[in-house]
């Protein structure tokens, strides 16, 4: 049976002194990380939590929360971590969703956990986890998890055998950040996250001599993956409350940091930090990274900076624990035969069987774009309480990840859009990126965004929003025939929009392409285009 | 949740016309491997097998065999591979504790098959598995298994999705070859097999090119996990009957074997055959062995002989799926610093908690020996039907191996023999093999076995049985000194027989120290040993 806690046992056993955990300037051993997570699940027994129950965390990064992702599955029940960045009504849907009885809170949020005690009827007990035991704002007598833990004192290893969970029960609920509607609740399981993190770290090259810093958000499955990927490998754990360009760079000269994950505009704003020649970078061994291809030439100034560093790419989502393909610090080696595979994420992991399809879930010849599918050990059980969404998503067995994406002739996969993204003209299937990507190729343009706009004639057509480089400028029918010269006729836009300044941003920083097709949506209305 | 029905779906989708087994002239690619495993599920729905029904199977290594490794999990149902080197008596026993419904056998035990459909009232239906649709003394009206499928024709992918087993359900039965008493059934899921399959194949560095040869018996798991490992990784798999020198040779050159598990001896013997020289090796990459150490002089020759070739030692235990620890490639490379842990059994899996403890489960200090126990998402779902022996082999919730080892600075564990066979004389632990390996030091001495014989004043004494080398004499006080300059004194034989000619071998071609014990015993009752 897969149980995660068993690893956390076996490093508290095998290397009882060696870091589990940093946090700032606080240092727990794998011994003290296994008793403490024994402890607090002691302690939410205490509470009334039973098997299957859920509890929830809001807030940074710590030890504490890196601790919770063990505390509930010790005894059977489900931890649930929030999503910081949420506004506080979709905060008490996804409660109302998931209605866990128990919610743990740091400093930083009090005041919104506070609110949810109030609003949401599922949760009994607040529980605050921090450096000290009360914070302004904190309801009264609401108790500290380290003061808890330090009454229930030591745990016996078995003390929870009869509650802990099998290998298909669901041991954590990521909530997803939907665009529309609700969130739905990613259901994962010790099969799932072991799988996974069995089946990836070798592919990273993970050792249990590596220090890794957990930056990115752990409410997340992307930085979320490396605390299991960590106790499978019994590596140490830097975490850093949150992603802070100069002291992550500090972090990583201080803490001796071996691996992390990172997404490129993240490197981007290392690389190009004013003080960047002021730190220490040579402990790093691979870098792991994520959600968009690695421009080369920043590959070659990083491996310039920091020789010897290799690099390793995944493509993940979370309803799959999260990896889909890799593309592994082999195919990074500059001269590689291979190097040409930059721009792909790689290929499928073994242990899933990863396909490219059509509408109607046929498979389409390799080199065409299609939906990603997967089925596998690794794909979640389900959203929570909601059937029919899982139904929809797996249907035929297979997850529909909503990324459009072709494999080519040795197996690699280039992902070019979302498929909801997908624009249909004339019965032919367009993805955005291809269109934008020969937009980007004239000198004047400085962004591109294309969408898909109702057409009578052809379903929908190809259209361009375009932000031009100051003091250039360009004339819709230049930009169209250009396109033209680069691809086919369908894929090159029908009409131009010129924007005025930069194109808007959404909160996670791309293109806000919903706004921009509320803005061109009302131009047309309005018979500005034809 | 973990499926193997769906990774054998995956590379019949992905690579329809690979081969997945040959034998014996067939061929069939993973496309009719899959169509065959879903139609021969029908079948035995047809015969009503429900889930969690045993059917058993006996026979040669075949690719009906190999399919049938798949069949029933495909509809929740679990395979019993018999040992068709048992009794008569013991292989009615072993259906009599796992009541098998069906069984199905090929033409070499077609008598005994009859035998068992006699003499087992759980036994319903016989299935003949061979080239043929009948032969002699096959009862009358046996349905062939080709015959069968071809009448049930395609099956749908998605028919058996109600009955699938899943992650923790028992896929497979093993009987392990217990010395006293009924064998016991080592139940194994999806989750213990998957994990091996996915946590060691990449030690090995098993590829998707490879093509891999079965030949030691597909009724124990250590030639049996490869056939999990190969749909895993989706390699190809020759079949051969069983291991026969010159014919697994002629198959290596023939079908371009890249890797194949062993044992040292059997590699001796292809080194050692006068054929040798004849046949053509070069397309091995990459040995799998386990049982016993690689001798370094014999891996240096077959480096010699077959330049390129990389070695992989495992040790396993039925109850473990099988793997406990790996000794990979790297350390087989001559002058790699790591080249003195040829000895060892490499380092535990890391997917595993391995322990070496004392009699009291007390872990005991590196370097020091002991039980080797383990727990993890390998270690079996326990044994058919006896909660007693799993509890006692469980306890702790560990799995206890029965094996002594210990594991050295390197985390790297060393076996020294069965904690069984462990000596217990003046409260000091011997393990025979130390004794032994020095009494096969000196030169006279061709065979050596040590037990332990009853002593009322130290308990146990350690006690030598001795075969010399033709034409050579020893004084019993002249080999025990010799030892004793070798190991320490307690370690040392404090009387030797000395044999004449060859020591005894059990069935398995090891030393029968059962025999051996019983002769010593025997002239010590009559007073010939003070």
């Amino acid at each position: 049976m897969n149980r995660f806690p068993d690893l956390i046992r076996k490093y508290a056993f095998r290397d009882p002194g060696k870091m589990a955990t940093h946090f700032e300037g606080r240092d727990f051993t794998y011994a003290q990380f296994c008793d403490r997570i024994q402890s607090m699940g002691q302690v939410l027994v205490n509470h009334g939590v039973q098997p299957g129950d859920r509890v929830a965390y809001l807030g940074q990064n710590s030890h504490w929360l890196v601790e919770m992702y063990y505390v509930p599955c010790v005894i059977g029940a489900i931890l649930v971590p929030l999503n910081y960045r949420l506004s506080a009504d979709e905060m008490v849907d996804v409660i109302a969703d998931c209605t866990p009885t128990v919610l743990i809170v740091d400093r930083h949020f009090v005041d919104r956990a506070a609110a949810l005690m109030d609003r949401c009827p599922s949760l009994e007990q607040l529980i605050f986890a921090d450096w000290d035991t009360d914070a302004p704002g904190l309801p009264a007598g609401t108790p500290s998890y380290d003061t808890l833990v330090a009454q229930v004192g030591k745990v016996a290893d078995d003390a929870f055998d009869d509650r802990a969970s099998r290998s298909d029960d669901t041991m954590i609920i990521f909530y997803t950040s939907g665009t529309t509607g609700v969130p739905k609740g990613v259901m994962l399981s010790h099969a799932n996250l072991l799988t996974n993190a069995i089946g990836s770290g070798h592919l990273y090259g993970y050792r249990e001599t590596d220090i890794l810093l957990l930056s990115g958000p752990l409410f997340h499955l992307g930085t979320g993956s490396r605390v299991y990927t960590a106790v499978a490998y019994g590596t140490s754990m830097v975490v850093q409350p949150r992603f802070e360009v100069e002291e992550t760079m500090r972090m990583i000269q201080d803490r001796r940091i071996t691996t992390m994950t990172l997404v490129p505009t993240m490197l981007q704003m290392i690389m190009d930090h004013p003080r960047f020649d002021g730190f220490d970078f040579s402990s790093i061994r691979c870098l792991t990274y994520g959600a968009s291809p690695m421009p080369v030439a920043l590959m070659e100034r990083v491996i310039e900076a920091i020789p010897g560093i290799t690099f390793c790419q995944a493509y993940g989502a979370t309803e799959t624990s999260p990896v889909l393909t890799v593309l592994p610090p082999a195919d990074h080696v500059p001269g590689n035969p291979m190097i040409g595979k930059l721009g792909t994420v790689g290929k499928p992991v073994i242990y899933g069987d990863l396909r490219v399809v059509d509408e109607n879930d046929n498979p389409v010849p390799t080199g065409q774009s299609g939906e990603v599918i997967i089925r596998g050990p690794q794909v979640m059980n389900g959203y929570w309480n909601r059937p029919k969404e899982t139904a929809q998503a797996m249907r035929g067995g297979f997850y529909h990840t909503g990324d459009a994406g072709f494999l080519d002739e040795d197996g690699y996969l280039t992902l070019v859009g979302r498929t909801k993204e997908m624009i249909i003209s004339g019965g032919e299937n367009v993805y955005p990126i291809e269109t934008e990507n020969a937009l980007s190729k004239h000198d004047a343009v400085a962004q591109a965004a294309v969408i898909g706009v109702p057409d009578p004639k052809w379903g929908e057509i190809v259209y361009a929003v375009v932000a031009l480089h100051e003091g250039t400028s360009l004339s819709e029918a230049d930009l169209i025939a250009f396109c033209r010269k680069k691809i086919a006729n369908y894929k090159a836009p029908r009409g131009v929009t010129f924007w005025d300044g930069p194109l808007p941003l959404s909160a996670t920083n791309k293109i806000d392409k919903k706004a921009i097709r509320t803005a061109v949506l009302a131009t047309q209305d309005s018979g500005d285009h034809a």
